[in-house]
């Protein structure tokens, strides 16, 4: 996606060889129009597909989320990190994260997932893909159909989208960025 | 509002004199079509004031907030409850949790709020305002200037909403709600 990878070589940080910042436009402060475009490029790849069900994680996947949602006019869950005190019976998963070397949970509400929903799992970032297979566990425990993934930006550096695809899934990732001696790459050019 | 009044009375539930339960359509499973209306409202309660910026607070504020921006064509700023690693400079503040009976850190960089900035606060909720007053806490931080905050659940049960009114401040809540008996009361009906 042209008008993404723009934004990303203009307003995007590299602090490391690992770490692309890009809390100006997408996942701290957050440009509207941009998530709207985002989401019609995601309508583009996957038309025809049948999505009944958009479901992502907290906190910076419910804004493109719900974009998405409001394409496709169907509706947006995200999985909670802490469940509510409200919340008797759902499916939960353990989630491994890298940045703080602890395992957190994750959970979403039976009434909201079950077989009859045809499922696209979206969020903001991929590296390793341990939150996107916590939300395909939940899934996967509610026999709900995963029609695919899509992903704002994906880090080439990591296996994470490598894992997914040679599973067979579809998985649409708008940006594949590589860091490269403090320079982004990109490894899409679609 | 009436459609979100008539959407609470058909899709939400009373747990308890206290709790309304609306995880159906505004804050676990999310309706994206009512949220552009309740964005088209705001616009509606706040046309001419100028709004540059909205802010909210994650997790379920993230989507109202991002419909607002998207119909008032203006960026969208989240405070974090957990500070990046990658956020060197920053407003913080801190917020009691009624439900949780415990205080928790919110953070704004300093590189997306500042004297320039003109704000609408949103949120799904208002109760006590704690949260609430943690995100005007960083904007006076930021010395940025406070438009008026916009709330779609006000619980008129408790005082939040009575003390920013108090204060001078706009308040617009969609809906005002009560529950007596188990039955869900509506206390403001435009």
């Amino acid at each position: 996606m042209k008008s993404l990878r723009e934004r990303i070589v203009s307003d995007g940080n590299v602090l490391s060889s690992n770490i692309l910042k890009v809390d100006s436009f997408l996942n701290h402060q957050m440009d509207p129009e941009l998530l709207f475009e985002i989401a019609k490029e995601f309508e583009k790849r996957f038309k025809g597909t049948g999505i009944k069900k958009i479901v992502t994680i907290e906190a910076s996947g419910i804004a493109i989320a719900i974009m998405i949602g409001f394409v496709l006019k169907v509706p947006v869950v995200f999985a909670k990190k802490k469940k509510p005190s409200t919340m008797i019976d759902f499916y939960s998963s353990s989630v491994f994260s890298f940045t703080k070397n602890t395992n957190y949970d994750i959970c979403i509400s039976k009434e909201f997932l079950g077989p009859e929903d045809e499922v696209l799992v979206v969020d903001d970032f991929l590296a390793t893909g341990s939150a996107i297979n916590g939300v395909m566990d939940l899934i996967s425990q509610a026999q709900a159909k995963l029609i695919g993934i899509g992903i704002v930006i994906e880090k080439g550096s990591q296996n994470g989208g490598k894992i997914l695809r040679n599973k067979g899934i579809r998985l649409e990732s708008l940006a594949i960025v590589k860091i490269e001696n403090n320079d982004i790459k990109f490894l899409n050019d679609d």
